[in-house]
């Protein structure tokens, strides 16, 4: 009998149990074919089949409207941080970031390299514990950057800027967590590893007719037209890790699709909020209006506690909510597959602990 | 019961059973963690330990001497393709590229954008049947690209050329499958998906030193340094994909390592080349000479009598066997997990086809 851990990890995380149950069965067979869906071709009518049912439930669950590509590509996110200006980034152009950490902060780093690159705000000042509101954007930028989820901080945007400005989004850490509204965006990415399955795999979503533009030469993995006129068949795909996110996004869509996941996850982060707010021996580290649905950073009063609460949530199986070695204290991950009894199990061990000193 | 498939597919590939076994059971929980391999924090102590172990894999079974990094990337070889250039082709520079197949040429195209690339020879004239042998190398090259296999045409290098020039070789589809000498290489690559494991992952095994030099901006994802410098713990490495690799390189190594694997595999191979060179209905497409102990091509004398045999071959279980249509008739990939009975299975087809038509 397997233990039972309450996963917390910031990623790859908890997905959910069926899924690991169905993933792991299709590794010993897929639908009858006697083949594992590791040992099949990525031509074959099986696993062509997997990349069309994933494409339309990405379609369906996020409500992509029909001019808009979908592509699965590698290389996570950080590969996306230097396919977006070769592809979006005009020769003599210029891009803007929204800087709330330190993935955003790579982000920006890597646009530099090919051209003007501005921070039309940044968080930085105070550790990335908020996220900046009152900015202007300039109207010649190609495209604002944005990440809509900040992990090591727990921070996270709860509405996108109105602007005439192209919006560019990595969303690694929450799509498919709350309702958004695609059209609003030309591009939006993620990493699969926390809402959507497995490490090894990244969605794009991007609008039709933004590439081209750039009037540069892109080598042809770079560029996103190849794998959207190839339909993610450009070379051989992350079969696993794409068949893996298929099933979670079939977990999903039975669950009553991402607006009862996103009234589940209010109600997990509003449970381990309020108890960080009413216990005495704990203070969130991020900005109230800015706090995260998904990670929830929290530190300890008197720091010299911390190796007392780590032990006791050692003891009860509370595993992976160790804090980011910049923020400290702890980081609880509550992606979309983990239950609230996981989350209560947490809010019980700090109730615990705040009792024993009262 | 799962019905028993003779998996001759191209890539992706047959995995040996037991390598499937064990990884269906870690995508159940691995290592009495009371967690997933996919769900597992790729910073937590198990997983730390499965990338050290196959590292240390790698480095056991080819023989790969200390002045040589290892790295797990994403992308696959076509990522190599433009990495190689941005890191090896000094602006000025020149790069030579032999030339055996598909593959090889889109390796010539992104070298190109880069700098000058000569083809120091082609098989293109008789549809890459052949490897070209009597060809010379400029001496001012800065690297000269080998594909060691070539999959589609069924060719592979008996050797490889000795020159001064720094030799970087693509061996996706024969790495692994017999006794090579690192060291003569500055740079080899190989997306996993054949004999290393499943779809997802590509190895690269690299002489220090040779990077730093090309004079170029390299943008982070795409500059070998940082993925040696970070241990491919750059970003979320593709777990599963690397784990199941490390499956498959322990089942190699309890085979004997990959001496003893070259012998079985050359033993699969001479069984279905004798055939096809004994049968009166069969023809090798291969230059008898440069044929490939991984992918077996062949066709039929009279092709009217294909469909029939493919249609013997189907009712046999005899899976993925149907040539790559630039050349037609069929492809038998025995690679290093295929047994010995599934190579007799299709030789005894092809006997009891000729017995009919004799």
């Amino acid at each position: 009998m397997k233990k039972y851990v309450h996963n917390f990890s910031a990623g790859p995380c908890i997905l959910p149990k069926e899924v690991m149950q169905k993933a792991a069965e299709a590794v010993i067979e897929y639908n009858n074919s006697g083949l594992s869906i590791i040992e099949m071709s990525h031509r074959s009518k099986d696993f062509v089949a997997v990349m069309d049912k994933s494409f339309a439930l990405v379609r369906e669950l996020l409500n992509v409207p029909d001019n808009y590509d979908i592509s699965f590509l590698q290389g996570g996110a950080s590969l996306q941080f230097t396919m977006l200006p070769q592809n979006l980034l005009p020769v003599g152009g210029k891009v803007g970031y929204l800087n709330t950490g330190v993935w955003a902060s790579k982000a920006v780093k890597e646009a530099e390299f090919y051209g003007e690159t501005i921070q039309v705000a940044s968080s930085k000042d105070k550790n990335f514990s908020y996220v900046p509101k009152d900015y202007s954007i300039p109207s010649d930028l190609s495209y604002l950057h944005l990440t809509s989820n900040n992990t090591i901080y727990g921070t996270q945007l709860k509405s996108f800027p109105e602007t005439s400005v192209p919006l560019v989004c990595d969303m690694s850490s929450d799509l498919m967590s709350k309702v958004i509204d695609v059209s609003k965006f030309d591009l939006i990415y993620a990493g699969a590893q926390k809402n959507m399955g497995p490490a090894g795999v990244t969605l794009v979503i991007s609008k039709k007719g933004i590439f081209g533009k750039s009037g540069r030469k892109i080598p042809t993995m770079l560029d996103y037209t190849t794998h959207i006129d190839n339909e993610s068949m450009f070379n051989t795909p992350p079969c696993f890790s794409i068949y893996t996110c298929m099933l979670t996004m079939e977990w999903l869509k039975n669950l009553g699709g991402i607006a009862a996941m996103e009234a589940i996850n209010e109600k997990k982060g509003k449970l381990l909020y309020d108890e960080i707010d009413s216990n005495p021996l704990f203070l969130g580290t991020a900005a109230k209006e800015d706090r995260s649905l998904m990670n929830v950073t929290f530190v300890m009063k008197d720091p010299s506690l911390e190796p007392e609460f780590s032990q006791m949530a050692k003891e009860r199986n509370l595993s992976g909510i160790e804090g980011h070695r910049s923020v400290g204290g702890y980081r609880a991950s509550i992606y979309n597959a983990m239950p609230i009894e996981s989350v209560q199990a947490l809010v019980d061990a700090m109730r615990d602990m705040a009792k024993k000193h009262a």
